[in-house]
């Protein structure tokens, strides 16, 4: 029964969430990628919704590429601060990496409001001059997306690895699919579903793999 | 088509948003009650998960009563930062309203694991010498639910308000069903869904339509 109490101690309760949730993997008939298998896994922990196991896609060799720029102090840049205060910070800086949110900068705001686009666009824009390689990641603004994929159309920007999982209904599906066949390194969950806690439990999953 | 580009105002998305979810719900056959609607509704937009419009509970005069618990600049304590970033504090700040999460203090973290209990229990410990009414956002710890349980039952605390939305898959069932018949205020989620994106979706839905 679902509702009786296992007696689980604190160490223990997230590998007992990780067999539980590979025990139901199994039983769905699910056979996840070796590499990828902690990533989704920490998705599905982090949502409860198995749906994730069949639209959360990683890029061939993006696990790698991600620990390589992790361990190369690359800069991660959130589109939330939900996402920002989601991830293993500590961990992420022993390597040296910086993770910024231009959300709710307060100029990030002004200009959005004065050119009648969305923070989350403005934010792209300043994540742009950030110098050494970025990792991006949208878990809330399909608007972000889709400004990501016009400034490395025109050269502007030349991200090194995008987390595509913004959530909803105006444009998620859309802001996807531009990223379908991108050669940039990108782990993306097709569908309207994402969120900024999946975002971080990506990244974290990533890192606690190293 | 799902995956073409609709044009709307950056102010427009969220409303448009809202009338994809209505709709889908219609279609769905499910009827929200007039209330809970932009609660429910929003957990949804910020899920993209209907599933919740089945599972998300609340209590009979439980929204009157949050607002009012607002209103009188009630504490709110969160179990995760997460939801603490995610929860509009500008809005809240003008009733007076703290809101509080002691998930990383350091403290919490060594008398945690000296006791071998979860960061979760601990903090619910440290909300019950809060002085005031406090609204309890659960989004992630079954823990804090099962703690907040014992110390009402200990009368050593008696939170104003509970948002019971934790995640997973050990005892979190459990730990929402210890309140299926409480005479405390509470907005839960049966099942194994929640988080901490859901319970500041539920806080901001309370607080936007103030």
């Amino acid at each position: 029964m679902a509702a009786e109490f296992m007696r689980v101690s604190p160490q223990e309760i997230e590998a007992e969430s990780f067999r539980i949730i590979s025990e139901k993997l199994d039983e769905m008939g699910i056979v996840l990628p070796e590499k990828e298998a902690p990533i989704i896994k920490r998705v599905i922990h982090t949502t409860a919704d198995f749906s994730f196991a069949e639209t959360l896609t990683i890029s061939d060799g993006a696990i790698d590429t991600m620990r390589n720029l992790i361990e190369n102090a690359a800069t991660i840049v959130t589109d939330t601060n939900m996402t920002l205060a989601g991830i293993n910070k500590k961990r992420l800086e022993q390597y040296g990496v910086r993770i910024k949110c231009f959300m709710s900068d307060e100029d990030v705001a002004r200009e959005a409001k004065e050119r009648n686009v969305t923070r989350a666009s403005v934010s792209v824009e300043r994540a742009s001059l950030i110098s050494g390689p970025v990792i991006y990641s949208v878990g809330n603004a399909p608007t972000a997306l889709i400004e990501l994929d016009e400034l490395i159309k025109k050269r502007q920007m030349n991200p090194a690895f995008i987390i595509g999982v913004p959530v909803g209904f105006v444009n998620v599906e859309y802001s996807k699919e531009l990223f379908r066949n991108s050669k940039i390194p990108h782990i993306i969950n097709w569908g309207n579903k994402g969120g900024s806690n999946v975002a971080a439990a990506i990244i974290n999953a990533i890192v606690y793999g190293m």
